[in-house]
């Protein structure tokens, strides 16, 4: 492809972009299409010679839009939000035409250097203690990591070599293995999925701990398994507290966490993958009380601060344990300024990165802090005036407490019924939500996702919901 | 940001681009900050309002510009080649704004149905065996990864799974840390950084394995390794071929590893990060000879094939054990169709994912089959060309054989002087290598990297090499 080609192609798919994005919600949110409804209409072989752009152009709307799932349609409410935006996607290209892979400082000594400044501008934006931070000299810093799970794992591989090390000082005779045996983590009842997956990853034990009646772990029920632990000989490493769960968006007691996992040695690392955006806002810091007992903090911009996946910052007050983890130095990597300068290479899980520093700079600087703070604002200000919604209809009740951009709710009665609400929802496909379950109570998520979202997208919602609610109770009492 | 200035915006970016990309050649390849340069260059925090786009695309050239690495430059022999092409930068545009995560299958069908599609497209290119293949309808299909290491990681966690299965099944009364503690796995001391790693992170023991006088690991090495291993109660689990290593781009022999490996219920990985491309080429296929004995094969089109980072292709002849590695299933994950279409967050590390295929589907339709193979003869036939300048030359070698796009060369004489050599090269700055060095022998790297790359960048470099090598040897005659 010529140069002049792709200026072309490019303001075609510009166009294309802005059209589909500005009127997104005229779009059905989830597809209808059925698994394996792609293959046959696409060839089965690559093409041989080029084809024409054109073809390629008329083929998205033909082979693709059925089956996306409009993440970014203000009918969108699953799961969380995950980022987009236009500032990122500029980021993007310009990340996409320099495409290097910045495992070193040498290999590509802008990508790293913008990185540990971008850090240090979010880790600001946040308050977050300054040891977090590599502008206060010390031995911490903040690096990009493509998601949370890897950042949980990161932290616990980082805690796991630090308390082998510890140990081994103590019982040179212990092999390492008996070591691992003995290790044990711990993280909330609610906590993710991918907080179990570090711990098997990691071939670790992990407990899941209760929770109390507002689905929070609280610093003494850690207190108590670390204790019962140490009793049959085992050795407390590592904790997660999560800000912000999936399920429903509660907040562990990161500040009595703290004060427990400082006192027993053990590494706190705090996932607040979707809730920490929200810190930029001075009045949501309240819920990260405690963040300077913390021993690495990880929230993803790709959620809800409108930086494209992937984007998950994470910082450690002391860099050491994750970097000397895996001490795996060819020559082919080294290189002079060793030492003077991170390599990122040695804080994550893959070898390779891309430039992805530009997508936050970009973003921050055509925002501003100010525009990001009023999207969040926006969002959890949405979620309130769905809460009330819900509150105003006797027929629902409202599960844990609306504190940023997610309402748990459900029809009052059996699990059963709410089920089957939830695929009359789903089903009509003219909104999209996701269920959860707390012990045996099961309920609808509803979260504002769409940078897009207003006021009338909350109401037009709800009024879905009622409409499919008045079908469902309709049926079961004519099938009474 | 508005939707035509988006537009605009898009415009001037792509006028950058193919202005930065076009007139590569003009800049230094290595650039000459030091570190910690840019902190001055940049305000201590993020602005509260939004800058001006015009600012912003200023501080490109004063801000980035002077601290990159110039991957795509003709004068870039460094490393590897990252790939980067137009048709995926618009690709990733169109990404950027559908900007789904595709975890599962109903979070956004389209992704995961047109990831299935490449890999086949793309498996057949290659010619794998069909038992590879979603199309063959067996237990085998595709997925693309971020980076090669978590290909080789997520394999070792599947190998891992089915061996403890299997010694549980046998001895019952073995607990999971005893069989874990037993495990053993198998690669060329020349394999990658990241294999090691991949051990460290699974937590099981590695072999690196003695390779050949062509720097191959042959099928009694590992066969050998095995029957010690085994004598001494271990249990051999895993086996890594690599087919065209980092160090020197060497071929293990796959076909005899093979025969060992499947003999011996061991799990054979194949990691071809970066020679995998050529095989797009019939001629170069013989190099993957024993390819149908592997249970998983790996490589990098984001390396050779003109598909931007992040894109490791890998496919797995039976999934079972990988999916089943790590079974957390969460409510809020699960859909009505679970089962009848692939749910590629079980088959890798993260949770998130990209909609990463359709950079596959761009480049394999604007380039097509062709094209792609053109490109791979083409950096193939340049490093013959090097290879022939640097044995015409009486004071240099040639260090192993040439295959694919690296030549791997020395000064006759002492390592020292080849280190202050390759020092003087890097330092001019006009072009980049990087060495290596296998047992004691230290040598130079010459990798054909950029898409831009002609014969007379060729000759520029080796012209740049001589100029270089006389000015050293020069210089080690008068301090004599």
């Amino acid at each position: 492809m010529d140069p002049d080609s792709f200026k072309d192609y490019a303001k075609d798919m510009a166009e294309y972009i802005t059209d589909y994005l500005e009127n997104i919600r005229d779009r059905r949110v989830l597809p209808t299409v059925e698994p394996g409804y792609m293959k046959p209409l696409l060839p089965s072989e690559a093409p041989k010679s080029p084809e024409q752009w054109k073809d390629i152009m008329a083929d998205i709307e033909r082979v693709i839009m059925p089956g996306v799932t409009h993440w970014h349609s203000p009918k969108f409410h699953a799961y969380f939000p995950t980022a987009q935006s236009y500032p990122a996607i500029l980021a993007d290209m310009l990340s996409g035409a320099i495409a290097c892979i910045g495992f070193t400082w040498i290999a590509s000594p802008a990508c790293t250097e913008i990185e540990v400044v971008m850090l240090d501008w979010l880790g600001k934006m946040l308050d977050l203690p300054k040891e977090f931070l590599a502008c206060s000299g010390g031995r911490g810093g903040g690096v990009i990591q493509g998601t949370a799970s890897e950042a949980t794992l990161v932290a616990l591989l980082g805690a796991k070599a630090k308390k082998i090390r510890q140990v081994k000082e103590q019982h040179p005779d212990w092999t390492e293995n008996e070591i691992i045996s003995k290790l044990v983590a711990y993280c909330s009842c609610q906590a993710h999925s991918s907080v179990e997956r570090a711990g098997l990853l990691g071939g670790i034990k992990f407990r899941q701990l209760e929770v109390d009646e507002k689905y929070k772990l609280r610093g003494d029920t850690m207190a108590e398994a670390i204790r019962k632990d140490k009793e049959q000989g085992l050795i407390p490493f590592y904790a997660v507290a999560t800000l912000g769960t999936t399920v429903n968006c509660a907040f562990d007691r990161l500040d009595e966490m703290g004060i427990v996992a400082n006192r027993e040695d053990v590494w706190l690392h705090v996932d607040a993958a979707y809730a920490g955006s929200a810190f930029i806002c001075p009045e949501f810091r309240y819920l990260m009380k405690g963040i300077e007992l913390a021993d690495s903090f990880n929230f993803n911009p790709h959620k809800w601060m409108l930086v494209d996946f992937d984007c998950s910052t994470m910082w450690l007050k002391d860099l050491t344990y994750v970097i000397n983890a895996f001490n795996v130095d060819p020559l082919y990597l080294k290189h002079d300024m060793q030492g003077s300068a991170p390599d990122y290479r040695h804080w994550q899980i893959p070898l390779g990165r891309r430039f992805r520093a530009l997508k936050l700079w970009f973003v921050l600087r055509l925002y501003g802090v100010e525009n990001l703070q009023k999207h969040v604002r926006s969002h959890i200000a949405q979620a309130h005036e769905f809460e009330a919604l819900v509150l105003s209809d006797p027929r629902f009740e409202i599960v844990g407490e609306v504190l940023m951009g997610l309402v748990c709710f459900r029809l009052k009665g059996s699990n059963e019924l709410n089920e089957i609400l939830l695929k009359r929802i789903n089903g009509a496909g003219n909104i999209h939500l996701v269920p959860s379950k707390i012990k045996d109570t099961y309920f609808l998520r509803f979260a504002v996702c769409s940078r897009f979202s207003k006021s009338k997208d909350i109401q037009y919602s709800w009024k879905e919901i009622k409409l499919r609610t008045n079908e469902v109770l309709e049926e079961q009492s004519l099938s009474k």
